[in-house]
């Protein structure tokens, strides 16, 4: 069995651990966002990688979503005091691993290297690989102007209305090593679009030409996990950026997002009425992430269902 | 009044320490060692500057003697869980320190800037100046090789036999901005050596040809307090780094190091004996600093040794 999923931070991260839990120790390929990446005094800081390998190493904070469990605040509090900015809360433990990073990329190594060393420090089964080694920077064009995205996210906490996002670097960028081959290994199974924000943290991802590409030639069946419950987004910005872009909360507007690249979608029970004249296979369930065994018990799903579909055959599609 | 002392890190900032509180406001100049300074994990660490803005601040580890008070682990901790080295130990609040004055100098401040800002924010009265901006290692000859001072300091325990003792880039290096006219200042009033190790952590300032220049031409009297008490040396590599290069452990000694340089010697009460016949005034009181008001006593003492010398014609000497 090999399986790859596509997440970006908090909700991808939660169906990413199910995946993790419920197959064997190394079928997983979990390639990530790394969109959201940036430097903050001088230490790269990568919150979607950071979110999936904590997650994944039972680390994380399950209360903010992002971070670690039991973190401490010293480096903040020390920055406070030197009058540093505060507004990007870095934990201690969560700091070390920064600047362990940093460190490692100025000495050499790639972002793919370090990860696959976290992941395996951390006793990590399933890979984790960032979408690509190369600089690409997710930016919002906004009613303020122009802002890269933790500025966007986390300094303006999403108050700027979005006019469009960019993906700075996507057109040069290179699927990072082990991409292109997961993608198209004949092992693969099933690669699952994990539930997070699509116009954020997904469409990093498909703004790199070849990574795209890869996804449209898998054999492998392709199935979508939908963000939305009800007609509502379960956290962060995706409600507002979708209402600001003119795009209806709806499965279709799922759907046709990702429409040529997935063959099925899974929608929450309260979007199967919504989602069921769409021109692609719909799966409902219960899609909310609560507890561990939900997180167990829709990647089971969401699996089986990639699992029923019929192989395809490599470039017969778009 | 105006006062320079001149530190290296423990010793010589529980001196600073004591002239700092005896002294008003902005009195007191601390000009300080950098030679031990090194990057680690990219990170600039400055011990003997951080120790005596440490200390000043009231945010010194007492027993230690080195980095923060109540400091926490997190990061050592996380360093560990990812393989990375654990030799030097990094605080968090420490570390918090390194980032920001590594931001600060890769954005383009000098070493002087960031630890005006540092002492500034942190509620410090005296001027913390760095012996010099540029870059000035101090590296150690042992039986086991050449090795960089916290190699031998920290990682090796000062254990390899030292050979001798070299300040690469000193040849070169400038003293740090404001160092020189603390030094020319026609309002000083004295200067002190504080009981530093001579050879590891006073002549890396002294081997800065300007800022010696600069000791020898002040008008204020210069009184040295001897790191050792009764022969031996309070803590730290002082007596094994005398032994290995051949130097007896007596006030001749510590004499004969700053020989040209300084207008009299403070020594310990057990030492008084051995310093009597010295061709300059020896003074002796208990100088084992345990206590806060170890430190202001032995301070006022110090200083009132240098005041009760006559001022000296600038250029005189040497």
């Amino acid at each position: 069995m090999s399986v790859v999923a596509i997440s970006g931070g908090v909700g991808g991260a939660k169906l990413a651990l199910g995946l993790d839990r419920i197959l064997r120790p190394g079928e997983l390929t979990i390639v990530v966002n790394t969109g959201d990446d940036f430097e903050h005094f001088g230490l790269k800081v990568c919150p979607d990688l950071d979110t999936v390998l904590y997650t994944l190493a039972d680390m994380a904070d399950p209360v903010q979503g992002w971070g670690r469990r039991d973190e401490s605040w010293r480096v903040m509090q020390t920055f406070a005091a030197l009058g540093e900015e505060t507004w990007f809360k870095l934990g201690d433990a969560d700091t070390a691993l920064h600047i362990a990073r940093t460190h490692r990329l100025n000495q050499g190594s790639s972002l793919t290297e370090v990860m696959e060393h976290f992941r395996t420090q951390f006793g990590v089964a399933s890979r984790i690989l960032p979408m690509t080694d190369d600089r690409v920077e997710t930016r919002i064009d906004t009613d303020e102007g122009d802002l890269a995205f933790q500025a966007y996210f986390v300094k303006r906490r999403c108050e700027p209305r979005a006019l469009s996002i960019r993906f700075v670097g996507a057109d040069t960028a290179l699927p990072a090593p082990g991409v292109v081959a997961a993608l198209s290994s004949p092992e693969l199974q099933a690669v699952i679009l994990c539930p997070s924000n699509p116009y954020l943290s997904i469409d990093p991802l498909l703004a790199i030409a070849k990574l795209r590409q890869s996804l449209k030639n898998r054999a492998a069946p392709l199935v979508a996990l939908s963000p939305l419950i009800g007609g509502r987004a379960v956290k962060g910005p995706t409600a507002k950026i979708m209402q600001e872009l003119g795009i209806p909360m709806t499965p279709a507007s799922i759907y046709e997002h990702y429409q040529g690249l997935i063959d099925a979608l899974v929608v929450d029970d309260a979007d199967a009425a919504a989602a069921n004249q769409l021109p692609v296979p719909v799966f409902s369930t219960a899609t909310l992430m609560s507890s561990l065994d939900d997180r167990l018990r829709l990647a089971r799903f969401v699996l089986d269902c990639a699992l029923s579909l019929p192989r395809r055959e490599p470039q017969a599609i778009c």
